[in-house]
């Protein structure tokens, strides 16, 4: 039984994020990847934006796609999204690509993520941040 | 009788570049104009690294691109580029997409771009830069 | 006065549409057209999906943006798309990007297609698809 | 002591590819992959176009980067590239990004493909292109 919650961020496959085999490309996935936690970040009622505004950037240190379905041009997707890990200067996000119509797992994946200042120095996540991610509750302690 | 010179830059058609009709996405054309003004500066003695690092951006206000023949997957490709224009602040770039093959002209197009400092304010291009572009001549003087 | 309808689509600036300079790179805003005049043909009622599996697709063979202000990241924005002609085998959309917050215009444009079949040949707009682009009122016969 | 060849792909970092931290977007190290191994590819003799013509396609089932030091723009980058795996239908690169300059390792991955056909059905790797990737050496057997 799954004892943390997710978002799910909705897109629509743009004919520019296609490519000649008829799918998605797959570089693609990590942007709407990107969305997923964005809009995960703004259902806990803050901003990435206003994140990093105060100093708390959450840099890409490692990113896993596993691709099971293609996704096609003008599919409804769900990037649902949620926390996987949590620990002082690291945070680790996990994401299912669905298409909506049917629910099909596309893509899965996952990315880490480092806390850094403006000068992209590692930083403690602060708790006002750190609680809104509890709160949705947390894959692992590991 | 053309009285200007140009560059030429060479790039080769990405997958990720390409979309579902099997050419390459239209989009991709004014990243590739970026790549052909970028190396015409680097023909011409300096980088525009270094002119961002000097406060001098060229941001775009306006751009166009009239599209002939699709470029192809894996096309090996000549970003032919030229000044249009060049006065004070504003600076103008002409271009033509050529597929190395055979020379076919795929793709023309404009830049328009405004000087700017960091804080993005209008400013006037320093003279050690508009004496190299214009080293290279220039299209018109409107 | 305007006797043409429009429709507006709205997209989320993403971290990947912006570059150094802190601010939409402006290549992205072309895909954004792209999105506008899908969600436009949605709107009368038929997808663009379907119209190319109906041998008809829109190669583009003319863009321009024109650059106002910039969009920056997380930015909630409208793609405000018309018809500004429809022809035999022609059709041409207008837009228009605004800033959602306060309605300020940050870029115009228009691009250009030619109808093709599935083999790239120009052909004739199927009388159901133009009668669905003339229902929203069309800027100019020329 | 590495029993196993690898080539070495150029490219330069574009501005479309960077992101308002200041550094290289994340998803484009994927795309600089896919250059990597059609490289490689063209290194050994043959090209991916050629391969897909012929019906085998490479689709990638799982991507995967590991972020060391951001890439900048105008950066020169060697896309390094080795054949981690090769059995009957199933492909494995692996990659580093290194930066030209100073040989720094900037990002390091791996990419799984599977051998399809035009269809999408799995199918065997053809022996003219298996004998030319055991040729530079493969990483391992598992």
């Amino acid at each position: 039984m799954k004892k943390f919650g997710h978002h799910d961020a909705r897109v629509r496959v743009r004919y520019a994020e296609t490519d000649q085999m008829g799918v998605v490309y797959h570089a693609n996935y990590l942007v709407w990847f990107e969305v997923g936690r964005v809009e995960l970040m703004r259902s806990l009622g803050f901003d990435y934006k206003q994140m990093e505004a105060d100093h708390c950037r959450i840099a890409v240190v490692e990113a896993t796609a596993r691709y099971k379905y293609p996704a096609r041009y003008d599919d409804e997707l769900l990037i649902r999204t949620h926390v996987k890990a949590l620990r002082s200067s690291l945070l680790k996000f996990g994401y299912e690509v669905l298409r909506a119509a049917d629910g099909k797992v596309l893509c899965e994946g996952e990315t880490t993520h480092i806390l850094c200042d403006a000068e992209m120095k590692k930083r403690t996540m602060p708790e006002k941040y750190a609680e809104r991610f509890r709160s949705l509750g947390i894959e692992s302690s590991k």
